[in-house]
This record gives C-alpha cells, sequence and structure tokens, in this order.
C-alpha cells in the first residue's frame, strides 16, 4: 500500500507541469543516432504528452540507415562539407528509407501503442517547400516554408505527425532537408513551446578545468561565443544553428538532450530534474 | 538519476489507464465524513484526472457541517427514520453551509491550484429538480431528473462542477437532498464511466469466520442478497440504493473508497491496485 | 376589446427600444436596500430583458442580512471608514449569506418564473480575482481582473448570470467586495451597453433653491464637480465612483434608480418615461 | 407616473406569453383583402414576434391588386370554379404584381422599421416546388415540395423570409399558387407552432339561434362537419382546406383572424384575449 | 474515340484557371442591351462557373423592357441626361419589371439548368441602401452602401444572388439604380476578383489610322485620358466610371465583353483566349 | 474565334455530369499496370475532379515495381497461389517501393500541378486495419476495417489522400494488402458513388462469335456467372471480386477502365462516352 501511494505522489509531483504545457505544442526531433535507444520508451514516453494535453510533432532522422541500405544498393555514398551528396539515385534511397521504412515504423509503433499517428514527408500537403541548397550537393534542400496550417489540422484531430525531412520544390522534384534544419523550421513555423532534439550525446559540452561539462542553460548569445571560441564543433554546429533558427523563428525554448537515456523526455518536461542543455529564447544578438 | 527514471516509470505505468480514461465522465461524491481526511490532496487528485483528459463532476456532503451550525443557531436538529427533518429555518442553514460555505471552500481550492471549478446548488440551471420526499420531513427531495446538458456545457467548457446536494421544485422551493442520491442521479443522467463515492469506510464489508472482510467487486444482484442478509446495515443501506439506481439510469461502474486514504482516487483510477469495493453494472436483476 | 387594443399599442411603444438594445449586455446592480422593495417583480423585469434579446448579468448585494446574521451568531460588527472590518470568522458569515442565503433565493426565484440562472460567487471560474484593500480591514478585497470569457459563455448559453461579491486571490483566500464596486468592474470588463444601481434612493440629488432636485443627466465631470462640491456624499460617493470606473473600462452608460418603484428597470430601457439619473459614457476629464 | 408602471405591467403581462412561443416558427398568411386594414402596423406587430425570439414567415395574397392591374393592362379576367384561369401573359402580370410590386413593397416596410426582410417567390432557392393544377387553368400550380432548409438558413440569419405565392416547375416554368394553400403547405413544411390567416373576417362563423356567431376553438373533425352541414361556404372552404393540409403535414394550429382589426396578431399571441377562430392539431379523421 | 480524346483536353486546359479562380468572387452584370443575345447560355456559363468553385453574383439591368412596359400602360418616359426620370407611378413599374419578371425569368432559368438562385432587388435583406441621385430626377438613387454580409452568407450557403438595380432609402423608398453602377458597388464591397460587365459592345474601342480598334488592357489612369480626349462617349462613359469604382472600392479587375458573342463569358475566365477589354486595378490617379 | 467558341462547348457539355457528381467521393484505384501510360495525365483528371467539387481517393499499386525491387536487393521473389509470399525483408522492401518511392511519387506530382495531396499507408491513423491472410504466406493480410472518418477530415480539408496498399494489425506489425481488395474496402466504406479501377485492359472481356468483346455493363450476378462460364479468368478474377465486395460494403458503382488510354476518367466521368466495363450496383444474388 505504502509502495503505491508513493506511486500516486509522483503523479502528483507532475501535476504542475501538466498544467504548464496543456495545449502548448513540442516538436522532437529524434535522431537517428538516437534510435538505436530505448525506441518504443520514446514513443510511450511522445503518447504521454499527447495525453497530458500537449500537441507533438515528431521529426526524424536517419542517416545511418540511408548509408547501410545504400551500401546495401552499391551505391557509393559521397559527402561535400559533411553533406551528402545525392544524385536522383541517393534521393530515391532516402526516400524509399525516411520516407518508406523508419517513418512508418515510428507511425506503427505510436499505433500499437493506442496513438493515432501520421506518417509523412514534406511532399505530404506541401508541408516542406525547399529550395536547392548549393549546386554541387544536388538534391539537398533548405526549407523555404513550413505548411502549418496543415500540421494544425492534424494536432487539432488528435493526430501526431511524425515527419521526414524530405522537402519539395514547386517543380515536384524531393530534395533531402538536414533533420535538425526541419526540425528548426517547423517548431519555428508553429511557434512551439519546446523544440526537443533527442540525440546521442549528453548536451551541449564545455572544456572547463575540471574536463568536459555539460551546460545546463545557454543563451544563443553564449552559443555564438562558444562556437567562436570554438567549444562547440563538428555535428554539433549544425545542430546548434539549428536551434538559433527555431528560436529566431518563433520557438520559446529549445533542449537537448541523450535520447539513449531511459525517459529523458519526460524527465525534462515532467519532473524537476532538467537535464541535458536548454537553449533559452530571445534575440540572439543579446 | 536513478530515482528520477523510477519516476518516469510511474507515468508510464499509469497510460494505458489514462488512455482507457481520456474523454469519460466521472462523478465524484466527496462525503463530509471523508472530508476529515487529506482535503486539498483529494482536490489535486481530482485535478489530475481533469489534466489527464477526465471529465469530473463533484458533489459534496457536509452533514457534520449543518449539525454544528444549527447547534450554535440553537436550532434543535430532529431525525425521523435517520433523516433530517427540515423546516425553513434548518433549510435556509443547510443552503448556506452546503452552498454558501463548503461549496465555495472547495471551489477555492480548485481555483488556488490552478483549475476552473464552478461551485453550484440544484438551483443554478435548474440542475436538480426534485420533489418533496415525505411530507413529514419537510423539505427533505427527491430527484425527479438532472438538466445533464447544462452539466455537459460546463464540462466542455474545461470547467468542474462542483456540486452542493440541493434541489429545487417548480415552485422555486429548495429542498435537502441526500448526497450519496444526487450523486447516483447525476452520476446515472450523465452515463458516466464512473461513480466513485469517497467515505470514510474501506468499502462494503462481509462477516466472515475471519472477522469482517472486504468485497472488492460485487454484483447489484449480490448487494440485495447482502442487504436481505443483514451484512449490509446502517448508513450504508442509502448508500448502496443509490449505487444500484446510478448503475440503473446508466452509468457504468460505482466504487465505494475510503477517502481517507492517501490518493485513493488516483490509486482507484490510474494504478493496477484496485482499493475499496467496485460494484459492477448491469441489471440489478440478474 | 379597446381595452386589449391598447394593451397592444404599448407593446408596440416597446419595439423601438427592444431592436436598440437587443444583444446587449447590461449589468444590473441589485442592492441589498433595494431588496426591500417588490422583490419578484424585479426578477420578472430582468426576465423580460433576457426574453427581448438583451444579456442580462445581475450583481447582489445583502449588507443588512449579514449584519442580522453576524448578530444572530454574536459576532460584533466593526466598521473603518464605512467598511467592514473582515476577519475569518465574518468572512465566513458574509460567505453564507451572500453566496448561500442571498445568491440562491434569487436564482430560485429566476426558475420559478421560467428562467435559467446560475448564482455565483467571484470564486467560481474564478471570476472575481481581487487582491486585499488595506491591511486594517482583513479580508476586503478589490477587483484585480473579471474572467469575462467565463460570463459570456454563461450568457452565450441563454443563462442569466447571479454574482455575489466575493472575490478570490491566487490562494484561494476569499475576500469581501463592495458590490458597487464589483457590479462597476464586471459592467467595465464586458463592455456593457448600461451598468444600472438598483438601489433606495431616487437618483444624484443636488440641492437648489427649491430644494433637493434629482439630476436626469451628468456627465463624469460633472460628478467630480458635484463631489468637490460637497453635494454627493455619504454612501453616495463609492456608489458614483463605481460608476465612473465601469464607464472608463469601457461600460457606456450608468443609472442609478430607485429599485422600489415598481418596475423601475422595464421604466428605464423600455418606455420614453427615462427615470432616475443617468451617468452619460466619456472621458471622466472632459 | 401611474401610467407608466401600468405599461410595464402590460409587458410583463406578456412575459409568460413570450417565453412560451420563443424559438417558435410561424406562418403568417397575409392575405389581399386583409392589406386594406392597418398595413404598416401589422408589420410592425410581426418585427415585435421576431423581437421576441419567434421566427415568423409571411406569406402574402393580392388577388385584388392582380385584377386592377389587368384591367390597366385591359386582359380580360377568367374564372373557373373560383380560380384565375392564367395563361402567359397573365402569369407575367401576377409575377409582375406579387413578386415585383406587394411583394417588395412588404419586405420595404419591414426594413423601413428596423428589421431585415427578403421578398421572395416560389423560384428562389427553389422555394415552392409546383405542378399544374387542371390543364384547363393554364399556370395554376399546386404545391409539391417546400425547400424548408433554404427558409431555416434565412431564419437562422434573423432574416424575416416574405413570400409571394408563385411556384416553379422542373423546366423553370412559373405558375399561380392560392396564397392560403401556400402558407399552409410552408407552415406544414416547417413543422410551424401557428399558421395563422389574416383575413378580412373575423373566424369561422356558424348559424345559431341567435344568429351568425363566432367559433372559438374548432377540430379538424368538426370543420369537416360543418363543410358538409353547409356552414363553411364559399371563400371559407378553399381557406379551411389549407388549414387541414397544414395540421396534417406538421403544423401545430392554426389560427383564422380579422386581419383589419388593430393588432389582431399581438392580441392573439401574446394576451389572454383569444381573439377569431383557432383550429386545434390532431387528426382530422378523429 | 480521338473526338473525345479533345474533348477531354480541353477540360485539362481550363484546369490552371480553374485553379486560379476557385473561392473567388465574381461580379457579373447582365446588361439588359446583351439580354438579346443567346439568353439561356449565358446562365449555363454563370452555373459552370460556380460548379468550379467561383462564387457568382449576378446584376441585371433591363430599360429596353421597362420602356415598352410604360409604353404599354401608356406612361411618358422622360429623360434628363439621358437619365430615367422617375415618378412614383414609373418606380412602381421599374420595380414591377426589373424585381417582378426579368429578375424572377433569370432566377427560374438558373433553377431549370439544376442551380440555386435568388432573386433579389436591393430592398432585400437592405442589400442596396441608397440616396436620392438629383432632385429633379425623382426616386433615382446612388448607392450608400451595400450589405455584402447578406450576399455572403447566400454565397456560402451555394445560392447564386441574381440583383434587380432597386434600391432603398431608410424611410423605405424605392429608387431607380443605374446597373453598372449598381455592379460596381456591389464588386467593391465584397472585393471582388473580377467584375464583368455583359453588354452589346465588344470592348473599349479606340479610333486608329486603321480605324476603330478594341483596347485590349487598359488602366484605370488611361481612361481618365481616353475620356478626356473624347475617345470614350455616350452610354460607354457610366460604364467606365461605374468600372474605375468598382476597382477603387476594391475590386481586383474589370472586363467589358461583348455578352451576344458565345459563351464570352467561359472565354473570358477559362481559355487563353481573352475577348473584349480588361481594365487592370490599381490606383486611378497614376 | 470559332475554335474558342467549340472549346466553351465543351465545358458546358460536362455540366450536367459535374452537377451529378459534385460533392460525391471517388475511389481511383491506379494500378501499377496502368502507371506504364500517361502517368502525369491521369493525376491531372484526378486535378480535374477534385476541382470540380469531387471528393477524389487514390488508392495505388506497384507489383512490377517492388519485383525489380527485390530483384536488385537479390531477394526472391516467391508466389503461392499468384500471391506473393511476404517475408520480414519482403515486407520491409514493400513499404519502401510503396510507402516511400511511388507514393511520395503521386503526391508530388499533385503539388506540382497545384493541388494539396497526403501519401498515406495503411498505417498512418490506423486507416486499414488487417489481419493475416494464410500463415502460409506470411505478412499478408486481409482489411478489417478502414478508419473512414481520418479519410473524411482529410476530404473535407481539401486534401486527396494517396494510399499504399499496406495495412496494420494491432500489434503494429505492418501487411501486404491486394491494391484491388484495398480499394474496394475503402470504397465500401466511404460509400464510394464510384470505384474506378484504371488498369492495363480495356474492362471486361466476353469471347463471343466475332471474337473478344468487351461488356460495357454488368451486374454483379452475371459477373458470378461469368466466372463460373470461366470468361472471366487469371488477374480478373481477384478485380472482380475486389469490385463485388466494394458494392456489397456500400459502393454504388464501379468501373474498369483502361488507365492507359488518355484521359480515360475524364471521359468515363465528364462525357457522354461511357468507355471500359461499368459493374451496376445491386444485391449480387439478384
Amino acid at each position: 500500500m505504502q509502495e503505491w501511494a508513493e506511486k500516486a505522489s509522483v503523479l502528483i509531483e507532475a501535476l504542475p507541469y501538466i498544467q504548464r504545457f496543456a495545449g502548448k505544442t513540442m516538436v522532437i526531433k529524434y535522431g537517428g543516432s538516437a534510435m538505436g535507444g530505448p525506441f518504443e520508451q520514446v514513443i510511450l514516453d511522445i503518447i504521454w504528452l499527447k495525453q497530458a494535453g500537449i500537441r507533438p510533432v515528431v521529426v526524424h532522422g536517419g542517416g545511418k540507415e540511408i548509408s547501410s541500405f545504400l551500401q546495401r544498393l552499391q551505391v557509393e555514398s559521397r559527402f561535400v562539407d559533411g553533406l551528402r551528396v545525392t544524385d536522383g539515385e541517393t534521393m530515391n534511397a532516402v526516400e524509399m528509407v525516411l520516407g518508406g521504412s523508419i517513418n512508418k515504423r515510428i507511425a506503427a509503433t505510436f499505433y500499437k501503442n493506442g496513438a493515432a499517428a501520421v506518417g509523412l514527408t514534406g511532399v505530404d500537403g506541401g508541408l516542406l517547400k525547399v529550395r536547392q541548397k548549393r549546386q554541387d550537393l544536388g538534391q539537398v534542400g533548405e526549407v523555404v516554408s513550413v505548411n502549418h496550417d496543415f500540421l494544425d489540422q492534424l494536432l487539432n484531430a488528435g493526430v501526431v505527425p511524425v515527419i521526414a525531412p524530405i522537402g519539395v520544390d514547386e517543380n515536384g522534384v524531393r530534395y533531402n532537408v538536414n533533420a535538425d534544419s526541419a526540425a528548426g523550421a517547423i517548431a519555428g513555423a508553429l511557434h512551439a513551446e519546446k523544440l526537443v532534439l533527442l540525440t546521442d550525446v549528453p548536451g551541449i559540452m564545455r572544456d572547463t578545468a575540471n574536463g568536459k561539462q555539460i551546460l545546463n542553460q545557454v543563451t544563443p548569445k553564449q552559443i555564438q561565443q562558444l562556437i567562436e571560441e570554438g567549444q562547440i564543433t563538428g555535428g554539433m554546429v549544425p545542430k546548434v544553428e539549428a536551434c538559433l533558427q527555431a528560436l529566431q523563428a518563433g520557438a520559446k525554448h529549445v533542449h537537448i538532450l541523450n535520447g539513449e537515456e531511459p525517459h529523458a523526455l519526460l524527465l525534462e518536461v515532467f519532473t524537476d530534474k532538467g537535464i541535458g542543455t536548454m537553449v533559452i529564447g530571445g534575440n540572439p544578438n543579446e
């Protein structure tokens, strides 16, 4: 009996957070690297958010699966400046892996656990209108606009949008889009309360006298300083850039969490235990 | 960190229950005797239900407070067959205590904890239309009809109705109504998923060779047998009669819980730990 | 037959007024002192307004009943600057009399005459958010904000809100609020077409060579002059201050009528016979 | 002051009637013969009904004006069995007088008095679908169906439909329809609370020992008896047949009033002074 | 088969135009002079617009029919500055011809071809509020305001408004309005995508060395120049003035077409074959 | 000019068909074999339907592409009774080709041509709930239920659903579904006006003395006879079985057309030139 009463206290402890976030929109970028972690648990966490009145939107990645699929097709992967060169054949493979395989696996896991989800790419409903980013990269795109009305309709219908980061231009040509950027653009366009990046690192790190330390809170301005100081490097740079763009476009806050940690999402949202790094919204030039 | 992950698991453990009950209506009768227990905790439990998508309706009692108030006014309390004889002066006192004092104390506790509640008596919106029960009891009424459309409007507006068991007849005369009966009539009229009676006993008890034992589940038919066998007696008789009426009028299930036990309501609804007695809906003659 | 035709002409005579005010909101402050007059007739007048398409909101007082009830409870009434010092026990009595007794008597009279009304205090739906006015007065509050959305929902549902002037702070503590101020704040928040104060005097009076004379129309500026000249004194001062606040907050016009006169309300609204004093909206500094 | 208070009492006297009929539909057939009476007063009465929450629909006649217009055009009027033989030229004249002249005069009188009305013939919105009644009568039609959805849309938009009794067949050909029949068909299709025939006689009369006497209430069965006994004759026969059809099709009650009497409509609806003849709904064979 | 495939290609050829104009409002002024052409074909064209998602509003003229009707009535037609002097008798004739005869003929032709239309004059719903234009012309009016909300309601209900150019003042007096001006005012008030004037000339003409030539596109500024140069004269002057007013009031473009040419309306809207003259919206002073 | 007028006549010729089908639902099964034909033209035809007020739903196949993709992956295709044995690897390939590649190619072609489409598999929104058909076939499913509410929401939002025939069971496992069956189940669940099977044959053929002849109309009963007579064989058998199921479940009519013929869809719907075979709805046992 004692044990059960303690369980009930945990529920009550979450109440103020539930009240604060009910009705708010959260965009969760579920990175391909984080998918190595507790996959179904992450989906359950998102269903929890939904049942508590939050409006979740999922954007997923899948870089690793694309690479291994291309390998199987004996198509060579080429990268320029860390970005995949995407010719027609590669793009078709991207569409099959992201839009066909991963996207539907996620939607099916929602369905299995009693929640309605709809797997989409940016083609559907003209969700992500893009333009070519750089000519030498082929079909790599950057987001021009987001059809947020369509997302709102789905959210109002009680459905979780699950979005593969593929965009379309006015000629119907599809483009590979960086998943962080896509999530950032969507969070901005929806004026989301939170953009959460579920990745495989615990947050933004800084070298200190005592070794690497995680930053609990940073402002956009501090991020730019950290980039300049060379503290933020490699794959984290495009990630934080997506964060800054989301904030500028209208998102309130961004969180970078380790998606492999059990229930990272619930802990961040519904308990006092803030984890990972939170980028506080505001003018990035201040 | 370990501790936090366990907390998150508790939330996830509640998920299937939340999914099952979201959108359903629950009528909670919060008895005057149960109010001696953890008052604000009970309100928090109800707010939890609401945040999880349940539509709670509260009906409260207050017999003890009425008696002590009448004493203070030096008005003698008279009872016939366990029912308070209610003359005009007594009725006015009932209206002041139930409709003025207790009702607003509950509504204010909701407000303090971030939830909108509206304190009502059966007069408001013509909520409880009653007729006189017996002439010798004065203004003691029994429910003729419930304005469930008005309750639906409030519930759809996200408001918790908090109802004092006072009814009105077509001449605008007010009547004292037994709180269990009022809750039962309301649960029936709303075709509630659950009617929960929060009282000061752990459930329906039965004498066995090993002493008194709580019954976890009973059918309406078994209840009638228990009454005939004299196992259900005293104040429990009108309580179970209200249960049976609620089930006949359209409520699905009824629960009798000890409201003084911490989080009895949450435990009953959101965990595997069923407590108290559950009366399973169905034809009471079977 | 002649007589009936004349009756029909009276209805037609009211038509232009009905057309002018249909769909408009009117806040009627029904003062405790005016309740000595034709109680049920006043309610019938308000129901008439409602049937003619007006959206009435009732705010009632009850000072005399509070005093006599406190006397019965042998609680001493203390006043500072004409305001009741309100300790916890007094506040509980206020809640019982205003929120329990008078409020429900009014709602029941509406019900008896075929109109749906809902008796509320400022606690319900967080209707009147207040703060403490002066520390030495105890639980005496002044209105910080009005939940006008909730009132609009009730009005749209065809229900007459009947409001006891009790407010609530963010801790759920209740406060006694001056009924004129409460009515003024509500009329302002609803941008009411009219605030009508039903009181026991015929309007704002002025000393003239021919003795006291009623003022038919005054501007806010003239009121301030009259206060400075000492022509408006005593209980009329807080009353006109409530008028001025209502006008500043968005009400169009204020009327001060003698509620003991038969059908004062209907006469004011639906005939050429303007009675009492009308305070014409506009910048009080002009 | 006394006089004004009496006026207010008249308003209050009408209250129960207003409450009873608010939201109900009334079809008023305003006969050409009745138009010789107080024209604008009748319109004002109808506006009164509308402001009191009733949904009025007006169907008008105009036989006399058609005849004098045809005379002016030197077109001969021919009648068979009391019905106007309607060739193409006559039909065009009917459309001009009913649909152009009278219809718009009524609509304009509503507009002048602050109420929105829309003048229609049965062509508009396919309101009255008809078929030819008898070949020898030319373009004389009988109603096949009423587009009651379109009327509901107009009534919901707060507009008074004013309908000239002209119907249309599937080839777009227009037909002259008896105004009583058209009103009866419309009242039936709308399941109107009342069909009121404003005519130039005081009601259904019966010969008695004391001369002609008006019948205050009759049942459909009694009407059939009166026809058989030859007590109802001439122009009253098609009128009562329209009444019976309206009742069979779904109207609740029918009233036959003298529209020339001042405020006959208001007296009938809003006072205790029932005038004219009321045909009580029910199975006409009983 | 080949023939059918070509027919299908024509449908597909129209697709981009349908997509561009779907949901847009078009006001079509169907002039009395154009009615000599293929009457039913014009109505079918308008029904086509409606089925393709366009919201058509029809304003019709009828000068010739009025004149011949007045002649038949032996009422003399008088003109001052090309405008009909309209005394009471003339106005009644105008109302009969425009509001009764032509208006219902058009509505009936819609009905016959499966589309719901509603014939109205400016009286109905207070559609066209006017004032007297010049005292010496009698009941000749100019539009003061358009009840566009009422038109929107009809359009949303899927009904085609067919409007006779008659206006009403606040006293319910009706006025003859120039049909081009009425159409222009309506197009402006609805912020129509297009105002199309179906007339009996091919467009705005200009004298050139090679004789009269049609102008395919003109700006408002060019029109004013053409008036000053005397190239636009006679009946075309009020027509282009109506165009300019419509553009200033909010219409996007105006077209002047020869309504006698088969399917002029469809050709203009749904093919590459622009015909007649298009007046391009924009500031007329530029 | 003559040419343009003829084009306009073609549009008008289509008008009665447009009027008849506006607001109706049509399910178009676009077979993999038909995709060899004029792909973009078919999409344009469907957009035409949509612009004309029809509610189109597209279900596509893709058997050939799946086979060639499996070949590329060096996965052997095995068939039992003409049905593909679908192990986990094959199913993943099916999901990639149907859900990722073909589905999004179709959606993008809609987008390019100005129409909003949403590519879905039966996983999304729990659209196609299935169960395993036969154990020896692995993940081959048959439809248990269709989430028609979700399709209605998309259609009401003006979006064309494009559905790959993949279903899901309650465990989130995906199954390959025959595209004809899926289309039939969807058409039945939506009570579609038409189910159109775009295939690569001209319709249902019958051997006659003069060789093979196409059947223009057949009843369900005749189809069963033709199957028994061995006139319908091979791949046409499951196709006609899907037709019969659709009709039984609530679809009105089924059409089998050669999708490689230019504008087959438009010809069938919008001209007098009925092509292919129409299966007339009705009890298949009659």
